[in-house]
């Protein structure tokens, strides 16, 4: 299927008529409101809307809105029918409304490269899992050795933990480094300062669209229709405050200070083709856990490198996320078996997707293996952990036949420390 | 000081005019509002705002709303204005305004017997601690035997692990029992099912009035400035879901199911009489950690269980607020130490308050030792855990001269487990 819109057809481009990933925007210091990529275009929903060329199917206008929330509460009848429409008014061969008409065009095609993207959506409440099986085997066998790697309810429980919603921000956002208390085996007591080992986790995040009842349990299945779509995510990790502090109730300002994610959510309509299953069972997992059908992707995923003032960064991983061993649609189940209600706009980290090459680790800790083995970059600089200036982009795809389903990037600068003197 | 408002004046009020109180109410189906407790009254702030008999300063009225966060979010200014004007319009001697307006009296003036109470403010995000050092010390015996108890980090950290929001209810609200995994020691495989070991946990909860900026660390003192005031809690907690789940990342769906919260917000305000400094250091505190001043509270806790069908309750556990290592304050500071941004509604659970005997012990699992000493209830019933049908209530108070600051009840009953067949 081609679009009338020519960038969209480009076979490397990551928003072709296939994808319509949706995001929130702003020009010239408007009012943001919602979006979709089209070639090198945002398309002005609000626009659409207001012209009465596309509905969400109700009575209001829902995409004149600073987030996604309340499109994506609406449920699948509402995701599909707007889908359609833009399928139909954007193909090559479809409905001329928009496409003859050039004022509306002027109005409602922004060139990507003109506009401000903002968080695509009010993120209720973010939680982070521990689904990749070799990032937990790389980072229990740097903690415990190579025996009791794996914690033993790992291949039972979708292990996840609730991380912190206040601090997830829109790709582009700089991060400072974050301040907090440290204690190696060697130092008799903590001390307190910048941190010395900052990483990345190369994650995806599930979009959560339709909320559920508290008390009330869920099955994979149901689980899986209320994901609206997943983004890129950088779950940025301060390793020497997550070492000290994180037993026994877990990570805490080692991972609160900031979470990137990608400004487009790339909708499971798009996502279809690409599904796949998860890996073999190695146990048997309870009932309620298990998957009906495939509910993983087929999604390529890299990670990019560069230092302030180099002219080009280093490809530094290479993986998949078909590598997990739980796909979101059973961390969901998971998270509210207990009863736990989940809310439109959760947003569930995959946990960190490493494969079992050492190219295809997605953090600087197993990279590096701790520190111990510096990457080169092509630059000629070596990295451990992340130095100020330093720019870590993650990007990824689902690649098609002749065309891409793309996330465009999640990227994030390191800045200094704050200055902070506590007396 | 006194009030008109006779019923305010009982030495046993939870709700003198020395406390004020803040909640949420409707009546007769009406929309919820903001009030405060005064006697056996709750007062309508709108209605006051709208007669033009408080203001909070602005030019908006903020009352007239389901939620306290918009006043939260003006600050003391705001918070004090409001406060010194109730007190003006109820004591004895004070603006007759309302007191000689009888019709705006019935309109204002709402018997607590006939109003519904709701949760209290929109609660942004939920982090709990781990700040009772007897509680720490008793669990973490049972799990690694004394010598081990005390995790190394415990007496330079303020433990905490971020919580579920979604779940926070309002004091009255049932809570079903827990469905999940659970693998006792002696269990092949995990099973799935109904948690068998229920618990309480008694916490107070510290609400957060003013945000903070992401990457900007706060001192105590501003940390103390920002908490708009304080509420029971109870932290349900399954027990035997959280021992096999909780390694390595912490407590999750053990904990996600429900937190319970009284449905008045004592200020500090009314709470400066009563503070009280944390016990001696263990270990010397970093200085971003060092509170300037008395930062806890002397305030007197009690947990009351009642089964179902029985005519009273059995207290089962006495205790004071002032037994904690680590007052909210610093747990505050400590939460935005790495630049973790937080928001208006923000709600830190204090940790389980336990004392140092076994009647001041805040949890079942403290209390009957781990389910080894069954509790013996005035209805000659016994309980290792929480039984269905069973009624569970925390209460609170400050006790000043003739008067306490009360913080009325937090109540819940358990009800059985959800029917789920996730085939």
């Amino acid at each position: 299927m081609k679009s009338w819109v020519e960038s969209a057809n480009q076979s490397d481009s990551h928003f072709p008529i296939q994808n319509l990933p949706y995001g929130v925007f702003s020009v010239d210091g408007h009012a943001p409101r919602c979006g979709v990529a089209l070639g090198e275009f945002v398309i002005d929903l609000s626009e659409l809307e207001e012209a009465g060329l596309v509905s969400a199917g109700g009575s209001e206008h829902v995409f004149n809105q600073p987030a996604l929330n309340e499109f994506m509460a609406l449920g699948k009848p509402a995701w599909d029918q707007v889908r359609d429409r833009l399928v139909a008014l954007f193909k090559a061969d479809g409905d001329p409304a928009l496409k003859e008409n050039a004022a509306l065009r002027d109005k409602a095609m922004v060139l990507q490269s003109r506009a401000t993207m903002h968080l695509p959506f009010h993120v209720a409440e973010y939680t982070d899992f521990y689904a990749g099986r070799q990032h937990a085997f790389n980072v229990g066998t740097m903690f415990r050795g190579p025996e009791n790697a794996l914690p033993p309810n790992w291949l039972h429980i979708p292990i996840g933990y609730n991380g912190r919603a206040s601090t997830v921000v829109v790709s582009g956002t700089d991060i400072a480094r974050p301040l907090g208390q440290k204690k190696a085996p060697t130092d008799e007591m903590p001390r307190f300062g910048a941190c010395e080992r900052l990483d990345i986790e190369l994650e995806m995040g599930a979009v959560v669209g339709l909320p559920s009842e508290m008390g009330r349990p869920i099955s994979v299945q149901e689980a899986d229709g209320m994901i609206f779509g997943y983004v890129l995510l950088n779950d940025w990790s301060a390793r020497d405050i997550q070492a000290w502090e994180y037993q026994p109730l877990g990570p805490f300002q080692a991972k609160a200070f900031a979470t990137s994610i990608s400004p487009w959510v790339v909708t499971k309509a798009a996502l279809e083709p690409f599904r796949t299953s998860t890996p073999p069972r190695e146990k048997e997992l309870l009932p309620y856990l298990r998957e009906p059908g495939p509910m993983l992707y087929n999604i390529e995923l890299e990670v990019l490198m560069q230092p302030e003032g180099a002219d080009k960064p280093t490809r530094i991983a290479k993986t998949n996320y078909n590598n997990m061993y739980y796909s979101a649609a059973q961390q969901l189940a998971h998270h509210a078996v207990s009863g736990c209600k989940m809310s439109t706009g959760d947003l569930l980290g995959s946990g960190t997707v490493s494969g079992p090459e050492k190219t295809e680790y997605g953090s600087l800790l197993e990279l590096t293996w701790g520190g111990k083995e510096p990457l080169e970059l092509e630059t000629g600089e070596t990295r451990r952990f992340i130095e100020d200036g330093d720019t870590l982009t993650l990007t990824g795809w689902a690649q098609g036949d002749g065309y891409r389903i793309g996330f465009g990037e999640c990227v994030g600068t390191i800045k200094p420390s704050p200055d902070f003197d506590p007396r």
